[in-house]
């Protein structure tokens, strides 16, 4: 059972962090089983906690909850939550291709102690609010003491997610946060949400939401495996601007902050998610804070190198940041 | 193991009827298992053999590959094999989200003796022609002797399906057809595959398909199970035009075949992707001839009135249809 | 006034060559002014009824209705209209902005002469079926003696001209034929329209249209001004298989044909319709049949060489079989 | 010629009123010429500079510029230029479908003193970042002391406006500003465009604009026309809060302006972009600020009456918004 029991919004806030599913040196082989580097799962998860993130997403896109076995991501899940310890909330991936199997999948997290599940849609139809919300609800009903964060990713789950889902998602009791995507409806959607679930954008985009309204507190990073301290300076320069109510040292670092960041190839965010999961793992890998290892089958070598090499150059920048910090920090 | 053995594209021909997936009364709640109708399944196969269709496919989209639970497959699956007895090859299918999953599942699959799997792409990441062309490789080269046809529906594999995809597929030697989708590119496909592989027009569009090349002597048809004489009369007539030249009669045929039509919800497939099961197993039902029942969760309870009601329209005339066949055939 | 008055969807049959505006050398200038090659026009209006072309179509997309000024697309309509002498019926475009903008367009091109307009939809903003059957209602009423083609591009307007279009546009009188895009929905669309209208299919389609249904026999050809030959034996091959019923003959010319084609760049006529005018002019110029000449601005300049270089090949491959198609007719 | 010469982005600030172009009775008949009733638009703006607009900009997609005929659009932009007698910066809008056109527009815009134009792309091809870089710099070239403001609209220019284009657009001098869409990639683009240019937020996402860099100072509206109050208070209580560093005050003015908006009709820009016209002059209409009358062919009388009545009850809201400023201020 879940180390945190029943979340509220309030409850989420800081740096949540994004876990890659650490991979052996064969995993892009299709025949490999057992696939998952544990000793650096756990290796990630306490130096994440050690440096102060404060709470765990796991099995998204990027943390191939779409390519690992069932069998792969219980021993990768019990590792997670093992070494937290209830530290930190950990969230894990549940989504699979329909309610049963979610519900299954969400039971056992929440049996082995997962605080949540990052749950994303059904995509083999394409879904609409009603199906969505209902999704939600089901799987709400039956794990009813799991925590639920809405896993928002446009182009995995072939919807928009609508001003409307989040209306009606957030009414569910258990609903209290989502992996959010974007700041151009962000305003609306914390209208339309009423404070009952944390919308958390993208570390880059956390200065600009925060700045808009002083409920969102905190966000997710896929970056905070690449150089930790880079996040939790992020929101601790938010935290003091609020105090001060002087924004300039916030913006400053937003500006050092935005130079670590690749480009989506083409400029599109429909290409990256072609590409997704070998970016970001390279990404990370260069970055040199922990082994995300090779792609899971069948998006192993597939990416064409001048994309992949952009993301490695941003996986070191955001390093290279994380190093300064380190430096600057010492010399106070 | 299969008790066809490898087939080549010259084996496939013919009425290769859809087979949903009967589900019992209880089937859209999400606490129902063992939601297969087994009796309903077993009826089904042997009325279609009985009726004479050529082959069968099971499991893509309208057969809730998507959201049966895994031991529901396995013995729906068997079902089929079983009642089918080597009469006519079976299909079934075996997409999941990853090559990994695929292969057990397929693996099974041709363990208990299907011939072949329709296979479609997992989906989470946006597939591209390597990735999609090195799955269908991967798989094959795990279960050497299982036929393969892909299932290329471009709503729900994100995937355009484009000439270099087919070109290229069609070298793995196991793929020998296709569930293909439009007449658009059809004969620039035809070209590419080389003979190599059928590729299996919608029903609707086999007259129109067939007059195009003579290679095309085969569809598939999810209209089948609402009355066989239908499709197996449309592939007589083509059958008889090829024989004797003249394509009045399979003309007119078309003709009225077409009348059965429903059209997609707001003249899109994007829409019609969104309620494709509640559409199709209400055209099912409401022909009468099998009994698909209810849709499992998650796309259950969602689909508006006025589009199933046109659908059931659609099985209702195509029913009708059977139904005049029937008498005529006897008149004469 | 058109020569022709208003014509019947019978009176359209056969090669209805696309002409584009042949341009002088400094016409990608934005200085320059009346960048129309006359004498080019003539000649090729000349060279296209000589060969056996059953009717013009000038002005769509790349025929650079676009980027044209007002003056330069009077004396190119004239120029078409005085060549072509009422000898075969002669459709200009009229595209503009806005229904009063192409209503004063296409009263000028009646006043002049010519038969009818190849009419686009104003695609400022997205079309939707009721404003796209009042457009063309509105300017059928107000110039009540011109014929109209509807020029179907999706991409150009935006619009997916859906069945609903179709049944409505083709229930105005003045409407008798449609430069139609792809084959998917033709039995479809010919059973909506009731005859009352040519839908014209591409050339490259026009075998597999033809078979289709016996109604469509006239196509649409921007390849004719490679070498006209290919598109009047195309015309007819498809009338002797009518004729004899057999159809070996016409299906082989379809082989020689298909092998002539470009693909579109990146296999997507989204991409294909950043660089058309460019592809197409290419392509013309580098068969040499006429001189096409440069692309006007804005589109001028901006196609990659890869891309146009394919079409280049394309059009030197359709003027061998021109080439090729002499050799075999005079040597009979 | 423009009355404020070559403007820098450190001119453009404050509300930058977008003005309809109000219609006589009968302006949706085609027969209709003359259709701009000139007291109104006069009326209008000179009401708008009284009440304190910084900017006026015309003929985008609600100011009809693709249905005006061009002896409309010149007496429109004369006498807006006429009434506005250089107290504040004119733009008109000059987009044609192509290059020569529109820089012939520009010229005359500019010889009548306009300031500038409000510049789309040529929307028949697919633009691409080459083609709509080249045609910015060529206008700016043939008339080198217009200022340009870019009008970004992703749907009636089918072009993203992705980063590439505003960091090199940014370098012709005399694009100055932007009618800039979403927040989405705000900071990014302010990034790229190195304080060359003004990129405008709409109003609604000022509040959030503003927070996130201070550059921002300047906003599109058009609920201007609708109760120019609002606007201009808006824009008030960000310079207060900038100045205090305390925005409650404007968050919660922020807050009671959300109240007045419109939601896109079934959530979608895409659809907006059918009724776009339709809706926004039934909303001025509503306000009762201006008249701004029935719509241009070819989009008049096509908008489903449930998404009128919403818009035009965002109208009402607004102008009661006004109102209660109004007496708010007259209470002080």
């Amino acid at each position: 059972m879940g180390k945190s029991g029943l979340l509220n919004a309030s409850d989420i806030h800081g740096v949540w962090s994004i876990l890659p599913t650490p991979s052996k040196p064969d995993a892009s082989d299709w025949r490999a089983t057992n696939t998952v580097d544990l000793d650096e799962t756990a290796r990630a998860v306490e130096g994440l906690i050690a440096a102060g993130a404060n709470g765990i997403l796991s099995m998204g896109t990027l943390g191939e909850c779409e390519s690992l076995t069932w069998e792969e991501k219980k021993v990768f899940m019990q590792t997670i939550v093992e070494t937290a310890r209830g530290r930190v909330p950990v969230f894990v991936g549940t989504t699979t291709l329909n309610t049963r199997d979610t519900i299954e999948q969400t039971r056992y997290a929440h049996s082995i102690g997962a605080d949540g599940t990052m749950l994303g849609i059904p995509m083999w139809c394409n879904p609409c609010v009603d199906m969505a919300v209902q999704y939600y609800k089901d799987v709400a009903e039956a794990v009813p003491e799991m925590n639920i964060a809405i896993y928002a990713n446009t182009e995995a789950f072939k919807f928009d997610f609508p001003r409307a889902f989040w209306a009606r998602v957030s009414e569910i009791r258990q609903v209290v946060a989502a992996k959010y995507i974007g700041i151009e409806f962000l305003l609306q959607d914390l209208h339309l949400t009423k404070h009952r679930m944390k919308l958390l954008p993208l570390d880059y985009q956390y200065y600009a939401a925060a700045r808009m309204d002083d409920f969102v507190d905190a966000f997710w990073s896929s970056g905070t495996v690449c150089g930790p301290l880079v996040s939790t300076t992020l929101r601790d320069k938010v935290i003091a601007a609020r105090r001060t109510k002087d924004w300039t040292d916030a913006h400053a670092f937003q500006g050092r902050l935005v130079k670590t960041a690749a480009p989506f190839p083409e400029d599109s965010f429909k290409t990256f998610s072609i590409y997704n999961v070998a970016l970001e793992k390279g990404r990370i890998d260069a970055a040199g804070w922990m082994n995300a290892g090779p792609v899971r089958p069948p998006y192993n070598d597939i990416c064409p190198a001048s994309y992949l090499d952009s993301w490695k150059a941003s996986g070191q920048r955001w390093a290279e940041l994380h190093k300064q910090l380190e430096t600057e920090s010492s010399g106070k």
